[in-house]
């Protein structure tokens, strides 16, 4: 048998995850990972053109992800009492969307990073010129495979399908995550303050976050209630898992993260322990999580996955 | 009275044409490019933001462009019976999707130019990392702007819709315009064949502009016979278009085509006069328009705006 396993919560968070002690997120993360990545693949097969262009968004989607966009769009699917199942293509545009925004991230205009998850950059491996091609392909597959599945649904159920194309389009967009990476540019050398920071954080990671669960309630049918109740949770667990990288960029083992650490300090950049140190940094993300699950307070059991991920956030190691 | 005006035909042409003589191809244009322009400030409009990316993605958005793609969309969602503002929605996503193309294909990783219809490029006026950005955020408002249209729409029509997403994102796609790109930055410094530079304009231009056809298509509601012989059209046309680009780039007037002459050459680049020579080049350009407009031998007259825009494809100086 295979042994019960749970990375344990900080002692603060105890009293709420007493109900959890029954719940594997281990197995969790590891069946659907697999899930996700075997959907992946079928979504973009290599396809033997000389071109490599798919090489090359293969390189990057195949990279070790954590895929925890995609395990949130399916747990936040099964809270309110759908089929995770029926989220994968959700997940595989998810992914591909976040992909597409570390590849270009990565460019040399921007944070000109060669190392990502302990393996070269796509522009490292293919060039610049097909890199930026790579993640422009990349996020336009996730809109087009969300459209072909779609397609592919009965008519009552396409309604549900355009609503995940648009928290994903407005996630994504200009007063999303592209909003936040051009906050991130401007505030280079810049010192923010808090709300500033958090504003960055909510729109470069959160809105991200916020629409994997978004687009999981969608499928899962959630009520209104049950829809705003997810997004609060969504909102918390995006920001405390963006604290836990600043922590671990001054904590973490190089070894695991696959990147080096004490970068963030080299470059000046505003993290949450740069602004208020690092016990208070500690203590937000606690306070954070301890926020995500009572958001959670309205649900029943079902909401084990989502309460294991919250506390597993700010547990990881990388 | 306004005086009637349009482009003479070549006189090969003359034969196809004789129905158009009362169609106002310019006022037509410019009824349609105002329209068009009005939905994409109505789309995208300057809100005050301070983080510059709107401004990035209006300045290439609204830089004099000839909105060819829209106009093909009106034209043949009118052809099948359909309004032309109806497609209104698909011109801006189209306009998006081929302004961002026009933004990362300048950039200093791809064909670093710094000119663009007269005007500095996007990458010249914001920098290299908005310029990405604002092409991504335009990818990601096309289709964001049409899952909106979508479910604005009753519920017969949204499928409609979800299959212009289909169409743009495939045409845009890494089997699409990308696939095009890719392969015109692997033949630089070689000799293509005849058919391996087709292969790359009906992908490179060719794929959206078939895009483009086929969402007015939809939108007008097309039978599948009609569907079939405008996309014969839009293939011919695409061609042409791509023809007649090489040989302006021969003969063309700098001052009228906001880009200097000559430049194919001096960079080796393969193109129909390279391959075929000038005049040969001008009578593939006519026989793809007597094509083009052969397949629309099954429409009453209301194709009199395709039939003129594909002769002025081969007319047109600029």
């Amino acid at each position: 048998m295979q042994p019960r396993h749970r990375t344990g919560p900080p002692p603060q968070l105890r009293n709420e995850t007493t109900a959890l002690t029954s719940f594997h997120l281990k197995s969790y993360l590891e069946r659907w990972r697999r899930e996700v990545n075997q959907a992946l693949r079928r979504s973009l097969p290599a396809d033997g053109g000389s071109d490599g262009i798919i090489a090359a968004m293969n390189h990057s989607l195949h990279a070790g992800g954590k895929r925890l966009r995609p395990i949130l769009c399916i747990a936040a699917c099964e809270s309110v009492g759908g089929r995770g199942e029926d989220s994968l293509p959700a997940c595989c545009a998810l992914e591909m969307v976040h992909t597409y925004s570390l590849i270009h991230d990565d460019l040399p205009a921007m944070d000109d990073d060669r190392l990502r998850r302990g393996r070269p950059t796509c522009h490292v491996v293919f060039g610049e010129a097909t890199a930026i091609l790579a993640g422009d392909a990349l996020l336009t597959k996730a809109f087009g495979l969300l459209a072909d599945h779609a397609l592919s649904q009965p008519p009552e159920k396409q309604p549900i399908w355009l609503r995940t194309i648009r928290h994903l389009a407005r996630a994504a967009g200009c007063r999303g995550m592209i909003e936040g990476q051009m906050q991130d540019i401007h505030s280079e050398g810049r010192r923010l303050k808090m709300e500033q920071l958090e504003r960055l954080h909510r729109l470069k990671t959160g809105a991200l976050i916020r629409a994997a669960v978004s687009m999981g309630a969608e499928i899962g049918m959630a009520t209104r209630q049950e829809f705003v109740a997810l997004n609060t949770y969504a909102e918390k667990v995006g920001l405390a898992f963006q604290v836990q990288d600043d922590i671990l960029n001054i904590e973490g083992d190089p070894g695991k993260l696959g990147k080096n650490v004490g970068t963030d300090l080299e470059r000046g950049k505003n993290t949450y322990p740069a602004l208020i140190g690092l016990e208070a940094a500690k203590a937000r993300a606690v306070d954070l999580v301890t926020e995500a699950l009572r958001a959670l307070s309205i649900f029943d059991t079902k909401t084990a996955p989502l309460r294991a991920i919250a506390e597993y956030v700010i547990a990881r190691n990388c």
